[in-house]
Order: structure tokens, then sequence, then C-alpha cells
């Protein structure tokens, strides 16, 4: 297939015809269709139906060191919780504090003290004066939104293959006003990129001039490989303290798409001397999360290798749902020169840069039809991208048949808008 | 029992030797008793174990509107939790929000967020200058602590039998500095007094000078009746929309004594302009709470009458605490001038007022024997008690047969410190 820039107006007309029929025999299948969000489908939420039945009285609510899980107490989270989270984050048990069913409210709630309160000692943000943060793009949505609320001002890191583009990072942390950085640094949300060894070591070794300057480390999808040949991250605290900071990272992971992302556990890592600003707030704020819920989760996956077998179960239905995605993204688009995409080997979605001036066309096409996607601009801060090219595809909670019907709608869509686009020029 | 104050010396040294005696063999005895927090005892965690088997494959996990419980989404909570705590709250279901398993944690949001961003689009209090709270005394230490945390200043206002002292109420809301006011109406933390009536109206019907003024109607004891005689709380949303003054009033309520402490649920309730005010944060904050463990709660608890069944089994096992402490208080401290209290017919406490100067001692010789209880001072602002005489006894958690010993050496205790004192003077 050539380019579309390469052809010619005729041509261009005549193609634009042909998708216009097909566009209008989808649309009058009056189609309902969902694929805006990083949902896990029924299939999946069936996989881990044992751990509703995982503590009862027959197995007993006390803990391996001998905590009653549904009575108060345990700010931190319950031992063999923290020691699954430290696994899973590749950091000490000691090092962990395990919250409630969303780690995006941790995040909240950290970035909310570090503008009441001020991190480790520094003063409270809301009172520096203009704070501004990174945000490698694109990006999650719910990351730029916590950052836009407290009034943080984004600066756009452009992402590459390897992760967010260093040399820009390095520039930017030499404003003080610059108080962190959003990463989802394995199986990126939204392009599936893993971040080079290089990157994660560049990044252990800024020397931002904020004191208060934080990594927020979003592990969401450290552990959801899709294939056998697995991407492997860095560990970043690790990596952070050799250099000694350690005190820059904060990392997040959750269980939300290892078992229930309606009622999962959630769990940060950091320094202790980060714990211990943590906890001041958290002892305020809490007498202490759902126990019992970190003990359905430990009974259930006692390590590592048990939260493995579980996102195997996971991949096997994952793995057909991107294979539709990429292989029909492959057979339409491939060689006409309107997208670009990454093959992500984990995670839970597939983005597309378009042709630019076209992802909200095509976003507008879809929704016409009855499909409905993660609006355009969705992964950029403040929800514009500048573009006007990037989009999300969230493969998860279709069914297979309806995500073959809604990517062949997809491919349709950002053909007919770039010939539209070409055909204005 | 004649009081003490018209003790002679030489009577008063012979008391102190016989207390000082059998302070001396309760010492030798080497107890570690904690009668520090309103935890339920173990037997009480043993009624909700139904709860635990309520959302399995077999039961299923659908709201009654076809939800899927286990997956994402429903910022609101799930139907059948919402309508639950609209009944036990009194509110009509549309006006309350389920979150997670802490109505301490919705209350800390709440006034964080009032900081940060302001309340129904008034500025936000971190903004105004010096921004003050009501705290009726005793009370709540944990409510304490958030206005404290978030360098909010404390006024003091004494507790009545029948409430907060309205007369000073009314006069301190005149100052738009005074932006709110903490309560625990129904069976208060710590006295276990109920708001009357007259109380209620007053204060549905102040006028105070802040717009963004609000009642934290922490009404955690609103079902815990432990006699057949239940105290009656008005129904204070009611009386202020009345008045047109629903917007004052933030209503709180949770499982945590009701089912289980770590692992319950917690709601708030308000009106219509609140709701969508608090949703504005809690849409950055979070994707939503834990549906499985409302789901968990509804099955077992459909109705009100379900939740008073299991009240009426929480008291059967909270009554003979409460009479072993209310009826040692009466017959070894009674009489003698040196204590009041109030004998509270609900809720989790029984708080002390014992001879000014004397609280910390008792609290001291108490800790040194092996007793531990809530501080001295907790049940104040800033944890000052400016008489140092109030006490809160926690008698859930303990044994039967633990707590008459631990309540027998607090009357020693108490009265050992008022005869030193006497003595002294």
């Amino acid at each position: 297939m050539a380019p579309l820039v390469q052809c010619s107006k005729d041509q261009l007309l005549q193609r634009q015809k042909e998708l216009q029929a097909l566009y209008n025999s989808y649309k009058s299948r009056e189609l309902r269709l969902d694929m805006s969000r990083g949902k896990p489908g029924a299939d999946q939420l069936d996989i881990s139906t044992d751990l509703l039945n995982a503590v009862n009285e027959a197995t007993g609510f006390v803990t391996e060191d001998g905590v009653d899980t549904r009575n108060y107490g345990g700010l931190d989270g319950i031992t063999e919780a923290r020691r699954l989270f430290g696994e899973i984050m590749g950091m000490p048990a000691e090092l962990v504090i395990v919250g409630g069913n969303s780690s995006l409210n941790m995040m909240f709630d950290y970035i909310c003290t570090a503008c009441v309160k001020g991190i480790c000692g520094n003063a409270p943000w809301l009172t520096q004066g203009a704070v501004k943060f990174l945000c490698p793009a694109p990006g999650y949505d719910r990351h730029f939104a916590i950052t836009q609320y407290f009034g943080i001002e984004m600066i756009t890191v452009p992402m590459t293959e390897n992760g967010p583009d260093m040399d820009r990072v390095e520039a930017l942390v030499q404003d003080p006003a610059v108080k962190g950085m959003w990463c989802v640094p394995m199986y990126s949300n939204p392009q599936g990129v893993t971040y080079s060894d290089d990157t994660v070591r560049r990044l252990a070794a800024l020397n931002p001039a904020a004191p208060d300057f934080r990594i927020m480390w979003d592990n969401a999808y450290c552990v959801h490989h899709l294939y056998e040949q697995e991407d492997v991250l860095l560990n970043l605290y690790r990596e952070a303290a050799k250099l000694g900071h350690e005190d820059m990272v904060i990392q997040f992971a959750s269980t939300s798409k290892i078992s229930f992302p309606g009622a999962g556990v959630a769990a940060l890592a950091a320094s202790a001397h980060n714990l211990t600003d943590i906890r001041s707030r958290m002892t305020v704020q809490t007498i202490g999360f759902d126990k019992i819920n970190m003990l359905r989760h430990t009974r259930i996956f006692p390590d590592m290798a048990a939260v493995k077998e579980q996102m195997k179960k996971h991949a096997a239905v994952m793995r057909p749902k991107f294979d539709i995605v990429l292989n029909t993204l492959n057979t339409e688009l491939a060689g006409k020169g309107i997208a670009r995409w990454h093959n992500p080997r984990g995670g839970y979605f597939v983005s597309v840069d378009l042709m630019p001036g076209t992802a909200k066309e095509t976003i507008r096409l879809l929704k016409e039809a009855g499909v409905t996607m993660t609006p355009a601009g969705a992964t950029y801060p403040y929800g514009v991208d500048p573009e006007d090219s990037n989009l999300r595809i969230a493969p998860s909670y279709p069914p297979l048949n309806e995500l073959q019907v809604a990517i062949d709608l997809f491919c349709i869509c950002a053909e007919l808008a770039a010939v539209e686009k070409l055909l204005a020029q």
C-alpha cells in the first residue's frame, strides 16, 4: 500500500468513496461498543473468584504475626501484604505501606500533602509560588488531572521508545519550580513502552534544583506481561540509592489489574525518610485500611510466583485482544503513512499516533457510529494534544468479536479522516 | 461516704495508706490491660462472620441494578449501599455517597479540600487567613487532630448534658473566621450524651457569618444503643432544610462498629449542592471505592431492621461491660465528691470528670500498674484539658474479668490521686 500523501486527488476521492461506504455500513448496525477505559473484561474478573473465599470463619482472620484483621489498627498494612508488594515493586517489605483499593488515591494524597504541608520539612508547594510538574506525554490522563486539580503547571516531555526524552528532563529539573514527574515506567499508559536501562539510570542520577523533587513512579503494569518475552525494567529505587538519591523516588502499585479493579489493594514504597513523612499525614487521616482484603490477597498470592501464575491467566485472555488490535492495525493501516504505534508486550493499551490533525475527527466518526473511545487529547496535559494525533485504544473490556468490529471501524475512521484532511489541503 | 474535701488531714492520711496498699497489691500482679481505644472485643467481631461469605461465585457479584461490583466505576457507591446509609442517617439515598472503610478519612478529605480548594466556590480556607473551628469538649481526639493538622485554630465549647453550650456556639459563629464545628451528636465520644431536640434545632437555626461554615455531623454511634430505652436524636439535616440551611450540614457514618472496624464501609450525606462540590474532588482522587465490600454489607444488612438486629447482638456483649464500669464507679466513687459522669445509654465510652488536677496523675498511676488508658487531655483540643480532670474509659476491648480489674484499679488510682492532691494543698 502506498502512503496516502503520494496519492493523486482522484485516487483520494475514490478511496474516500470506498471508506465512506464502509463507514455507512457499520453505522447502520447501530453499534454500542466501549473501548474507552482500561477496564478488565468479565472473563478476567472470573480469574480471581477464589479470592472471595480466602478469608472466613474456616480459614481464619489472623495474620502471620497474630493480628486480627477484622479489628482496628495497623497503619502500614499487614506484614504479608507489605512483603508481597515489596516483591512486586522490588523493595524491602519495611519500605512498603499498603493502603486501600486505589493507588490513584495514594498518589492524590501524596500530591495533596506536598501542596498543603510540604515534603520532608520543605515549604508547602502552595506557598512556593508557581510549581511545575514534568508530564511525559502521551501519558495517563488521571495523573494529569491530579496535577491540574492542584494548580500545578504541567510541562509536557515527549515520550520516546525508551521512555521520556531524558535530555529535556535533565534540563528542566534545573528549574527549582519543577517539583516532580509522573512516570508509568513499565508497559506505559498508553504506549506500552518500558523505560530503558539508560533512561532509568539517568532518572536515578538526576540532580534536581528542588530538594522536594519527587518521581511519581506509578508501576501499575509491573507484572502485566502479555507475551513470553517479557520487558525488563531496571529498579529505579536501587539505582537511585546507589547515588544517595533514594528520597527522590515514590513508587506505587496495586492489584487492581491482578485481582479486582473495584476491590483490590494498593501500596506505595519509598525511602524510610519519605515513609516517616507520609505516615505523619496518614496517622491523622485514618486508623487503618482494610486488612481483611489485604489478607484475602496474600492468601491467594502468598508470593511472587503466585502473582506470576495469575498474570499468565490474565495474559491468556488479553493476548488475543492485543493480537486483534495489532494485527488489524498492521493489515489496515501499515504502509499508508497515516499511523504509527508501538507493539507493546504488556500493559493495557495500544497507543496510535495518527496523521496530525485527525485524532479528534477519528473519535467523532467513531462516536457517531456507536464506538466510544478515550477522547482525543486525553493522553496530554490539559487534555490538549498539540498535534491532534494520539489516540489510546483499550482492548481489554469488549469481547473478542466486538473488539474486532470496533478496531475495524477504528481503521476505517482513521483513514477516512486522513483522506478528508488531505483532500482539504 | 463523705466527700473527701470534708475529711480531716488524719482521715486523708489514713485513706491514703489504705489506697496505697490496695494499689501496691494490684501493681504486684503485673497487669497488662488496655482500655485506651474504642475497639470492639473479639466476641463482637464474631457477630459479623457471615459477612465474609456474602459475596462469592455462588451468591453473585452484581448489584440490584446490574453493576458488577468487581470492576471499576461507580463513584457514589452502589445503589443498595446508598439506600442503607440513607436509612441509617435519615437521608434520601440520592444524598448519600458511600466511600471506603473509614469515615474519618472522609472527614479528613473534606477538611483538606476546604483548606486547599474551598467549599462550594468560596475561597480556600488556607487563603482566608486565620480560620477557626468549634470543638465541643470533651470530644473525639481524632477530630481535633485533623483540625490541628491543617493549622485550624480550635475553640473549645463546653459540653453539657444536652450537647454543646449553644449560647457559646451562637455567639462564636458571628465571627466569619469560624468555619465549622465538630459534633458527635448521639452517644457522644466520650460522654455518651445525645444532643437534645432544642440543641439540634438551635444548630439548624444557626446563621453563621461565614458562608462556608459547616457542621461536621459525625453520627458514629447513631444505631449503637445499649439499653432498651434508646436515646432519640432529632434529624439535623431535616431541621436545617426547613430553614433553607441544609448546605450547613455534612453527615458521616460507618459500619466500623456495626460489622468490622478494620473492614467496614463508610459514608457521607449532604445536600445536592455539597455533593456536587465533594464529587469534584472525588472524581480526581479515585475511580471508585470497594464495591464488593459494599455489597457484602447490604446483603447482610438489607435494611434498617437487619441493622437493628445486629446492634442488639453487639449490645448484648457491650451492656455487661458498661454495667461493670458504671456500677463500679457508683460503688467506689459516688458520694466522695471527686468524680462526675454521665450514664450513657449507648456508644462506646464512659467519660469521667475527676477532681481538677488529678487526671494526669490517675493515668500515671494506672500506667505504672500496667493499665493503659486514653491519655489525660486527649479529649480536649491540642490534648490540653485546662482542668486536668476528664478521662475517657473505653470498656469494649477487654474481656469482662479484665475490665473489672481495670476499673477497680481506676477507682483506686482516681481516689489516691485526689487524696494526694488534697494532702498537698
